[in-house]
Formats: C-alpha cells, sequence, structure tokens
C-alpha cells in the first residue's frame, strides 16, 4: 500500500497515469491555497470533471476504505485538502460542509496570521485564536483533521494538546536534519507524535539536506532515525510534489492576495521558482526509490510498508468519520 | 411508512416532535425558494445545526435506506431540496457539489421563467432551454430528482420527454379537480407518470377544491381518482405545509428579489397571506386524518400504503443514486 498525503501537481491524464505506474494507492492532494469558499467550490467541480474523465485511473476517496477500493480496482483514491482555512472563511458552518464535500485535511495557517494560528513566517507566534479553538473543536467533531505544516511552533504544540483527535504535519521534515523555517523542531514533532498524530516527510528541494543535491540515503537515514525516536507509526510520506507547475503557481503560493510585493518565501530573488528535484525522486513512479533506499538503511519490510502507507492508512482509518 | 415529499415549515422542536407524533418517517424539505449557492449552503448549516440539537429526532436523509434508519431509530429523516433552480446559479457543476451536500430534488422553475426553464405563471411557455437540457442531462448523471412543480406545462411535458429518469411533481394536485394554476393538466401528470415519474398531492389551500373548506372526502376522492387514471403507484403525499411561517415568507417565496412591487400569487390584495389549512389537516399529526379518509373513499391497506410512503420510498431508492 502506498499513499502520498501531499502533492500539488499541475493535474492531467499523464500524471494520473503516473501514480497507477507508481503504485500510489492514494493521494491527498491540495485543493486550495488562498481561495475562498466559492472558489475552493469551483476546484472541487474542477476535481470532478477529472474523476467522470479519467474513471478507470482515479476516483474521490472519502473513507480509509476507499484505499482498498483503490487497491482492488487498479486506481488512485484522490482525498482533498487545504493548506490554509481560508475555504471556510469566517464561518465555522463551513467545517461540516467541508466535511460532507469530501475535504479531509485543513491546515490552520499557511506562513501568515490567519483567523485560527499563526503561520511559520511571522514574526510573533500568538498560538491558537478564539476562533481557531472552536474550529478545531468542530473539526474534531465531524472528522477534518487539523493539519499544522506551515504553522509556528507555539501554534502547533497549541494545537496538538487542544485537538481531542490526533493531528497531523502532513508535509516537512526534522529541522534538525534540514534546517528551514517550514522543517519542524523536536518539541513540535514530539507534541504531535504524543497526541497520536503523524508526520508526512516531504520532498521539496527546499526541506531537504542540501536541497536539490540530497541523497537519497541522507533522507532514507532521516527517516529511520525519526523512526527511531518518535515511532514507526507516527511517520509517513507527504512529497509535496508540485510536478509540472508553472513558476507563477510557486508566487500564488506565497503571495495569494494578501501582498502586492512579492514574497520568495523559502526561495530568493535570483532562484524565485520551483527547485529541481532530487534526481532520485521526479515524479509518481519513483516511490521504489525510495522503499529500495529505506531497505539499504536497514529498515525491514513491515517498517516500510508502515511508512510508505500503512500508518496514513490507519490514521485515515481513525481521523476521518464523525466522532 | 410514511413520508411526505413537501414541507417548508418555521421550523422547532415543536414542529420536529409532531413529525415524531405523526409518524412521519421522512420529509422532503425545502431549502431554497430564491437564495443563490451561498446562502443555500447557509441554509444547510442552519439544518445542520438543527441536527446537532436534535439528533433523537431528526437526521439528514441521504438514500431510501435512510428512510428505514428513521423506522428502526424512531426518528425523521429530512430531505433537502429546492424550489428553484437559483443555488446552482449560472454553474452547472454545482449540481454534483449540490448532491454530495445531500440536496435531492430540484424544480428547474419556480412561477417565473428561469435559466432552464418555464414557470406556471409566464406568459410564454418557451420550453427547457439550452442549460436546461444539459442541467437535467447532469441531474439525471448525478442522482438530483426534476422536479416541475412550479413549471408551464410545456416545459414540464418536455422535461419528462427530455429527462431520462423520471421526474416528479412534488406538489401540486389534478386542475380538473382545482382549476388553480399551479394545479396541473392531464396532459401534464400523463407525461410525468407515463415516464415513470410521480406527482405529490398539496395541502396547501389555494391548490384545494373550496380551498381552506375543503372537505376530507374532496380530497380523497380526488387521490382515488387519480390513482385508477394513472396508476396507484405513481402518487404520493407532498403537502406543501408552511406551518408557523409569519406572512412575510410567502411574500419571500412570491417575490423573492426579482421584483420591487408585490406579487400576490395565488393570493390577492384582500387576503395576501398564508390562507387557513383545511380543519383535517393542521399540521403533522393529522396524517391518520387522511389514512381514515382514504379508507373511507374505497381504498385497501395496500394502496393506501403506497400512496402514504411506499411509493416515495421507491421512487428514493431508484434516483437518488447516481447513473
Amino acid at each position: 500500500m502506498r499513499i502520498d498525503n501531499l502533492q500539488y501537481a499541475n493535474w492531467s491524464e499523464k500524471i494520473f497515469r503516473q501514480m497507477r505506474e507508481g503504485g500510489v494507492d492514494a493521494v491527498h492532494v491540495t485543493i486550495a491555497y488562498h481561495e475562498n469558499f466559492r472558489e475552493t467550490v469551483l476546484n472541487v467541480e474542477q476535481w470532478n470533471r477529472w474523476f467522470e474523465t479519467y474513471p478507470d485511473l482515479i476516483f474521490h476517496g472519502k473513507w480509509a476504505s476507499d484505499v482498498d477500493l483503490a487497491i482492488s480496482s487498479n486506481r488512485t483514491a484522490v482525498f482533498f485538502g487545504f493548506q490554509n482555512p481560508s475555504p471556510i472563511e469566517d464561518d465555522i458552518g463551513l467545517v461540516e460542509i467541508w466535511h460532507a464535500l469530501g475535504a479531509r485535511f485543513m491546515q490552520l495557517t499557511y506562513n501568515n496570521q490567519s483567523l485560527l494560528a499563526t503561520g511559520c513566517y511571522e514574526a510573533h507566534d500568538a498560538g491558537i485564536t478564539r476562533m481557531g479553538k472552536q474550529v478545531i473543536k468542530e473539526m474534531n467533531r465531524v472528522g477534518l483533521v487539523v493539519d499544522m505544516s506551515h504553522s509556528a511552533d507555539k501554534s502547533t504544540i497549541e494545537a496538538a494538546e487542544y485537538s481531542t483527535r490526533p493531528i497531523a504535519i502532513t508535509h516537512a521534515n526534522p529541522y534538525e536534519w534540514m534546517p528551514a523555517l517550514r522543517n519542524k523542531r523536536h518539541d513540535v514533532i514530539k507534541a504531535v507524535t504524543d497526541n497520536g498524530g503523524m508526520i508526512g516527510f516531504s520532498l521539496y528541494p527546499h526541506h531537504l539536506k542540501n536541497k536539490s543535491d540530497c541523497t537519497l540515503e541522507s533522507f532514507c537515514q532521516m527517516v529511520a532515525d525519526t523512526a527511531s525516536k518518535y515511532g514507526i507509526d507516527r511517520i509517513g510520506i507527504g512529497t509535496d510534489l508540485c510536478q509540472d507547475q508553472p513558476d507563477s503557481v510557486v508566487e500564488w503560493m506565497r503571495v495569494g492576495r494578501w501582498s502586492k510585493e512579492i514574497d520568495y518565501g523559502e526561495g530568493s530573488a535570483a532562484a524565485p521558482g520551483f527547485p529541481a528535484m532530487p534526481e532520485w525522486f521526479n515524479d509518481n513512479r519513483d516511490f521504489n526509490n525510495i522503499e529500495q533506499g529505506l531497505r539499504a538503511v536497514g529498515m525491514n519490510d513491515s517498517e516500510v510498508s508502515a511508512f510508505m502507507g500503512g500508518n496514513w492508512y490507519r490514521f485515515y482509518a481513525e481521523n476521518f468519520i464523525a466522532a
């Protein structure tokens, strides 16, 4: 079983076929960065068109059992998530609406302060807001998972403690391995995993040691080390693969409509676009490389299997249903 | 089994309890008259609050099997529908979005010309529009039932013929019995029922012979006569009960935001508000009166049972699922 718990590709039949070639049984896709409610609904409509057009390759995944269905029907189950709470605007009632429409993960922040919590790029982290507490409670009730990948440390730790159900960092790596602003410090990973949550490891080059030059061995050793530290059942994949996206999309991710000035995020004026992927992971067909790399650093079959999909499967089964 | 396939009450715990007292296992409620997409979502949010507040009385019905669940758990399953296509605005993609949010019936028009068809109050009936044909096809695909209760004759007949799945007139009576503009002529009922569709009989006084003074016997004889003419399996209930609504609501139904001038619809300047209900049907506790009245005009147990809920149950089972 293979589950990639974060991608934002420029979707096409080519990529859907590559997911089949790479044996990706389920993928959590981002359907909103800065979109408001109506705009995110338009993104669902686009996905519905893809589901209708490519029924032999993909379908809308809503429950863990859909991963089983994907395996038995040789397709990829596509689960929806948001990297920002913008799709609920200022309306807590939209949490349940979104769960009914199939959303399963929602980040409380995307880099900036939101109505709910503080993003990892803010100077001051005020923690979970008044509305944030109400929304976490409602997300817990309906089965929409709190994702803190782009949140600041205090906000993340508070979310892990306040939430009555496990939360996730769907796509980031340990800060100790690669000190990027988006990677997570020990206390943060510990708070999330101690409360039953999971971290999905990212292959976005800005999150990798030596970025695009990161070696497969270094990545896999980091996986094994993190497993030893926090538990083999607390980790999974969240590649953050943004395949075939034009550089205009990374700009949209970074500034949306919140700034008239460009913000380079993890990039720079000299390198504003998407960085090159490491040579051992270019697209969905390369998950075998990771499996081999994990075995090479000493992980056994059951550990590799848990990391490649089994853990997210269990997490889906426990956290997508209503409380 | 009792199914009322159209109500628009001023919902309250009192009414939810009356539905239990009256043995109403399922009710199709209107959640939009003139509301746009976002406004209708707000109405769903309001229903979600009621479902959360009164879980022992009501729950959101989505499939025929939810009627069974309602019976076994002694609750009322609430199914959503629209009296106007305004919730899909000009976007065919919203048909599938609405089905995911639980909408199961949508009128193509409410009295006036819509983007899809012609309403029963227009001077000229142009039939199903270009967009109307596309939307019927999409409704057929996803399992959203075409409802022509407030549509003009030609539009209704064309919809019945163009639709590949049965359509419904959820709330109206035969024009021959009571010549109200909203009641349906023979050709219209025939087109709908010949194509597997159903008509739900209304208890809205403007649709009744002698209006508020209509006798139970006259209503029940009309039911028996219609059964003889079009088939006992083509008929059901759609009371159009608007219990506890202030007169401002009937004004909203009639003019929405489409006119600055008042339009009295089936009322008049002298009697602009909701008319009084017939004394034998005031609220959800009075369905026994109808059952007794049907037996008094000679309908047998199996016929009464089909009319009171069995037919709508079969219709739900066949028409709410994707094609």
